[in-house]
């Protein structure tokens, strides 16, 4: 057997890790269920030609495609939207619309490694389909300020522009992927960038759009937002030249920013794309979502410490002062687990000294060790303890 | 565009759907965690030398293969087995030795698609790595039956064998997988099969495995189950003539049945397994695992109408009586919201008859209608309705 590893680009999650996932994607879960969306899951493979509909070619070379035994053209899924689009038009006469769905699986794409980029990630998508009305925006971003907050960060702000505002200055569309890398490159370089495609007062341009005013319909979104009590500047800051990469948004596009952290981390974006939710019906139908950078918000909940603390371990881990006693350790964390208490057992015949390194080594913050007449609850930080009732133990874990 | 459609084998999950899966993971992983079981994640594709390395031909027919962009050769997930001896043999000095880890991915086979059989599938595995004491055994099958038990599941029952039983009878390896069909097909059939590869003595040599009597090793793992309270021939029944299909097993095999199923459903299954782990790492590493079918759960659980009521719905419908109260509505929506109530309120301008509707048709139990001077919640089913204060509201709700 040659290599024992993954492929570039693809990740293992051992224990410590994939317990902060999960605490995460529970918690978006339920935040997204408060506002009335619905959980929804595709296939992660589906025939290619359902699968390219959307893309241009620079997109459809990083899919993975392949053929079936079927001899089938498949591809794996490459976002949540096009299998959105799909479901939408397969089970239009069973679906309710408005349809508030939010979709939370991997996506493949096999892009360049970089730092930070991986070619199978999650996506988490909430989006909310058939409807026109700015209510709907504004569900978005509150669904989406509400999940920042309840995953811990402080002031997650919602930068928010209209594209219209885009679109009436700059006429070529290669602009506005060029526009997107303001805030990465800076002003210069963009005005650089956007003269090399033929746009000659590119500079007037740019202060002109910096300083436009939000559109009407952004207006109407912020008179709702500001009635629930979000502030302007705060939780909300309108930017006219965020410009966001991606062809399909039709009105407003927005991104969250993390002010609090060192880097302005954006750990999501989206916007409304009222074309492309009815390519497959071939009728317009109007939709607007927001999507999380999973591996983006789990690096910013780092940053900022935001994880609770002994996250990562077991409540308690028993142990036998003797072999004779392991038994009797089994009863009692049977008792522990009876009482909703994650408890561990070392299951093989072990000296007391070597169960407790197991324990140091898996953090696990109390050990109880089981004597004859004795219970002894082990603090294993502070590296003190006390003989206590199994009553107590109980009361102390919970 | 051609057929808007899914692959055969593969699903969507529209919501109501979505939400079982996601209540009956969530429980699984709650009992996983109090046994002290931890989350692993691997990746989806992985080097087909990697995934073939187990499997006899007939597998690894079905395996997904393809090569990628940069020209490996790689595969879907097939199993989480084999990804748990990588990840064994590559993090062997990081991960504690017992390690106990579940994992609960997809998995992707192109096997027939014949009823109940998919595509893709959810895998539940629950194993135990680095211990040969019985206790790893009886801490499997305990973890299995509790968490059939908090799925709702009345009596599930453990049958249980020892792999040599059957070996000291039958020396033809391919005898184990005629057994396999035992209560599938029926006694005859079965001799009649084993007649065929040359078991001459067939029916002598069924009627003596049916007849046999515990292991030294089953003995034990029931003496500890007893003296934990599981009953021997309820919550565990010894049945010599088990026998499962999968060759890596290497003494002690269980399989959940549901008595009280119709047909006596068989929901999962496993067993020990002492030289599969340590492929990859050239030496034994000892092992027992129990895999649940997560279709079969799902499917045993409706039959028994396990699923709790009203499960596949929002709580609350906010409605509002004229179009110059939806911003009233969205206002008391969130306050519902803020009050752990999932509620959803209409976003499009709409009459109250087309809202109402709506409800209906998610069948969410409550709807909360907003008038100029007074809120009115109607419960959806009994068709009754009252005024009551925004606090009388919630009070209900919760």
């Amino acid at each position: 057997m040659a290599n024992v590893q993954t492929l570039k680009g693809f990740r293992d999650f051992l224990p410590n890790e994939a317990r902060k996932r999960d605490f995460v994607l529970n918690t978006l879960k339920k935040v997204f269920s408060l506002y009335g969306f619905e959980p929804l899951e595709t296939p992660s493979l589906e025939y290619e030609e359902i699968l390219t509909g959307k893309y241009g070619n620079e997109s459809e070379k990083l899919m993975y495609k392949f053929e079936d035994k079927g001899k089938r053209k498949v591809a794996l899924r490459y976002d949540q939207t096009v299998p959105l689009a799909r479901v939408v038009t397969q089970y239009q006469n069973e679906l309710p619309i408005p349809f508030k769905r939010f979709q939370i699986q991997n996506v493949w794409r096999a892009d360049n490694t970089q730092k930070g980029r991986y070619r199978e990630f999650l996506q988490v998508d909430a989006d909310i389909v058939g409807v026109y009305s700015p209510l709907a925006d504004v569900e978005i971003i509150m669904v989406a300020l509400e999940s920042a907050k309840k995953l811990g960060f402080k002031k997650p702000q919602i930068w928010i522009n209209d594209k219209s505002i885009i679109d009436k200055l700059f006429k070529d569309k290669k602009s506005t992927s060029i526009l997107d890398k303001l805030e990465k490159i800076g002003r210069e370089p963009v005005i650089e960038e956007l003269k090399n495609i033929g746009v000659d007062n590119a500079e007037m341009l740019l202060t002109q759009l910096e300083k436009s005013e939000p559109s009407d319909k952004l207006k109407e979104i912020f008179k709702i937002l500001e009635n629930e009590g979000y502030k302007k500047n705060e939780d909300f800051v309108f930017t006219p030249s965020l410009a966001r990469g991606l062809d399909y948004y039709t009105s407003v596009i927005i991104e969250m920013k993390i002010p609090e952290s060192p880097y302005l981390l954006s750990v999501g974006g989206g916007g409304r794309y009222d074309n492309l939710i009815g390519m497959f019906a071939n009728r317009d139908i109007p939709a607007v979502g927001f999507s999380f950078g999973f591996d983006r918000l789990i690096e910013a909940m780092e940053e900022l410490d935001l994880f609770p603390e002994n996250f990562k371990v077991n409540d308690v881990f028993v142990a036998f002062s003797n072999s004779d006693l392991q038994e009797k350790a089994l009863e009692i964390t049977n008792e522990l687990r009876s009482k909703n208490i994650n408890a561990e057992l070392y299951l093989e015949d072990a000296t007391l000294e070597k169960q407790l390194k197991y324990a140091d080594k898996k953090q696990i913050p109390y050990s109880l060790i089981v004597e004859e007449n004795n219970l002894i609850l082990k603090d294993m930080e502070k590296r003190t303890q006390e003989n206590l009732t199994l009553e107590e133990i109980v009361r102390k874990l919970k």
